[in-house]
């Protein structure tokens, strides 16, 4: 913690932030400057707001040194974590790993389409929703809780993929862990604590999609909460943020992959399908991700996106899936990757 | 819902676009202008995305003509809501309601202290946490659940003031019920659907708060999902927007009050304790809401921030309390109305 | 300036950094911690960019301590600036000038109603466009040039009032110096450098609106410009900044009045009519402004604004105004001003 | 035009709209919903403001159809647009466009170093500052106008290289115009509208830069002005835009590329030195903004960039130059380009 007073900060100002820094636990070293005293700080400062101090009488900023989050920085683990899952896939590894499927599971044919389609193109992981609710009331919930899940491990089981899900609450998580091989944290629960902490206890890996407004602090912090609780195997995702640009529904922050890879430890996926809103849009952006460093994907593909019963605008056609997964395959091999 | 086509779009194009409004229940009425065609749709346009459309082939731009929240448009209720307390508390009438409290009960001593505090300075309701988190995992939790309610409405009570204080998930609303007369809704929940739609059940009236990337549109259609499920006391509160200034934690967006005043019938409010996250700018942004026209605000206060247990920086001395409520008079009456 | 190496930097990182330092003049403190070795620099901050210690090998951040601007700072005046007229009217004191008038001059009848109206209300300066261009390559241009500067000198010579116009090139401040009172820089102009430079040679004082997306920072380094050519007399604009809520064209950032006021010397005022595009938003905002702080209003006002030439969205009518300077009377002497 | 009135408006209040489009130069078209009546215009619609017609009385909303942008539309020259030189380079075909160097000029022998490098592996253009100033009035002002042009010139010449360099102000084109291939208009300059409309005079072909607060919308608007004048030859670039994820200096919008190869017909490249402003993440953003669809970059590179006299964080070095073009040639082969 640097304390850095104005430049007519008296001796009395100085004092009090001394004291209330000691008072913190922190032990304090004062610089004295031409122009202004320095105070730092080497204490517990994950724990304490920069903004306690800045609020002080003669006090000008206030920098915090370590990083708010430790099991999650680079120098936990400098050589990368590699989530691995029992059928040996890897994630984090040399290989691209691609996620597939559509927004929720609507019947036992169309789940087993998906998979039999995504499975053939290359894809290592099925995904569909089983809970998702939509931001209009007047919307029909989608999803058919345990009975879709249960159709979507089926489906994925005879095509040898995992599943990934959304779980969007605490209670749900007991029931998901039987059917689900990676739980996912939507854009909009990247900050619910309470669903963090208790999947900082489950033996599922997760994977943390970035909120709409969330810097990629925030997201490393939020991830420190699931890792804090013991839950190692944990990979992040990009899918856009809100900016003032609304032509595409979020504005994709490829350059949050490269940010994540120096910052952390941990892999990043993105997910063009979220991050444009829009099918004509997740080919350029997916390959823009591969080519930024992913490691890997999560797309959303439907055998027939306009009678999808949600998210069917942002939804892949079964060729242009297709298409994708040959043009990846370049694109990995041209940055020393596998898919 | 207009669809309007591309110069270059074939009659193709435009008949599939006829056919999916069609199979989607609108009537479609077809213009034919110089440069573009123009397909007017009346049908449910709250439950349809016009990205769905916009991805089609030939199709140019798609607007939704009616807002996609009807309960909470002004239109439903011209003459605006007041939400209506049993002490006969009214918010959105003519008085300008102060809330104003601790960020959290901390003991039953500090409870007692500030109920006193912001009841003998005017404010009307008490304000305090009971269950709340914060973004590191490392803090201490804050509150103590039941036993910080008892004391929090046993403090209210003694000064006739009301109270309110945030549910953070479903589970916890029947718990607060017999303790809290308003039930705030953070911003990191503003579309927490699950909890939105258990409180369309309750009997409370709501505080729904704006998240930080949430635009008014999306907060009125939040405010729907309550209002659908029958309760229809929501009061909405401004509490700062995530913008690229950094000096301040967020951007107050004064201009949100006379937005929702104009396309809602909903009272609005303004938190600058959580909208600036400074002490020193708190009141000159409680007075830039008042005079806008908020209907209240939110305020942190506590008896000596400097030892509180979170929020301390943005949480008013009581000195400065005292000296807001007088200028607050001031200002109200400039505007025609009463605190 | 502060460096913060990363926990894994070497010997040699440490030293390089250092000898950085030395080479770009500064003296250096060296503070090795438990975690991490911090360097304290002491020298010619303002000129250096904290990213060029950001990209060295084991840096993990850069602080810079000095504000990068001076002159534009408190700590250089801290009883404030207060720009002075001729006929001495006093911006930065305890009035709050209000500044109005039509976007452009029209006619020599339009610009003389104008500036009865708004002299009739008590605005004491006018304002009004005579080179300007906009947005789009198919409107017409506005404003007529050195006649139009006639007529707007004229109409506020009869009426008592100074003038305000926007300068748009350093080649029109010759031009413009004996007809205008204030040289207004317009959003778009705030990094114009050159015009900045020229600025500061001028005799007149600036109106310096804040770009959309300029932070406070930025604005006050514009500010510095001016003042470091010898040009003293600089008054800052709040219009707006882009944000991704599209309900008004921008987002009115009313907390930069109390940062700026915290920050620098300079006078601000602010603009309702540009920050909201929209004239039913003018008057809570204008309110909000005056109640924040601000030291003066902008305001576009226009005898007949649906048949004004351009930005009759957002010119109030006559009758408003009217309306707006009596609400304004009452804030102003709630915050303990006059107008 | 598309004008939504009220669920309330009453018959005046439409007579009213109808009268200000015709008087505007419109035919309209009405159609009364069971909700909504909603009036179609047909006519001059670049040239109208849509907020003009949104704050009058029982308007809800207002659209425009066509885009206020008629040459840059992708409608106006569906096979899209390539810029030839004459040493027969081409812009917007199938080769990919490396164009690099130091962000100014600061000897004969450094920029001859630069021309060497860049040449050797790969670029096809030289770029450098002349007249470049800085945010901060205490940086020395770069690059020493002509004779830097001469340079510049002359060491493009002896590698074979074409000459880009940045127009600040319209009076220095005429002095450019001998030296410089493609006159570069930096994303401060996006909305001069002064110097848009000098290019559209000019012979040379011109790099316009996205605004970092300009919506794509607003790129192509600035492009119509140097369209409208008579130059077709105008490439786009991006670089970045503003938003509240402060870790790099901006986030660029990768996506803007696909956007603007479905609005416009206008090639457009990326400078992924601007819009990260580091070093670290200029080889993933270059591999991205080609994956995406770009058809060239532009580059900061300087055989020393610790010694730099400006812009050094992000400029790369002469092996990670190497190193890039030859990541590229596999990225371009991928997506069935060349570079």
């Amino acid at each position: 913690m640097i304390v850095v007073m104005d430049a007519g900060a008296t001796e009395e100002n100085v004092q009090q932030v001394i004291d209330k820094l000691v008072l913190a636990g922190f032990s304090v070293h004062r610089s004295t400057g031409a122009v202004h005293t320095v105070l730092g700080g080497v204490g517990p400062t994950e724990t304490i707001d920069p903004a306690e101090f800045e609020v002080m009488e003669g006090v000008k900023e206030c920098f915090r040194i370590m990083s708010p989050y430790k099991l999650a920085n680079r120098s936990f683990r400098p050589q990368g974590t590699v989530v691995e899952f029992a059928n040996g896939l890897r994630v984090g590894g040399n290989e691209i790993v691609i996620m597939a499927g559509p927004w929720c599971v609507e019947s036992e044919e169309q789940i087993e389409r998906c998979a039999e389609m995504v499975a053939r193109d290359g894809a290592k992981v099925l995904r569909a929703g089983a809970f998702t609710l939509t931001s209009s009331p007047y919307s029909a919930p989608a999803g058919v809780g345990e009975d879709a899940l249960r159709m979507l491990r089926k489906a994925a089981d005879r095509h040898s993929l995992l599943v990934i899900s959304e779980v969007m609450d605490a209670a749900e998580i007991a029931l998901m862990e039987p059917y689900v091989d990676l739980l996912q944290v939507g854009a909009r629960n990247m900050e619910n604590f309470n669903l963090l902490r208790a999947l900082g206890a489950s033996k599922r890996p997760v994977l943390l999609k970035r909120g709409i407004a969330a810097t990629v602090e925030e997201l490393l912090l939020s991830a420190e909460y699931i890792l804090s609780g013991g839950n190692y195997n944990v990979i992040l995702c990009e899918r856009g943020i809100r900016t003032f640009e609304g032509y595409t529904r979020h504005t994709m922050d490829i350059s949050s992959i490269p940010v994540v890879k120096k910052l952390s430890h941990l892999p990043i996926i993105a997910d063009p399908s979220h991050g444009t809103g829009r099918r004509d849009k997740v080919l350029p952006m997916a390959r823009a991700a591969v080519a930024a460093g992913a490691d890997g994907l999560l797309v959303e593909v439907h055998p027939d996106p306009d009678h999808a019963l949600g998210d069917g605008a942002q939804s892949l056609k079964p060729e242009q899936f297709t298409e994708l997964m040959k043009q990846l395959r370049g694109i990995a091999s041209a940055v020393g990757r596998t898919i």
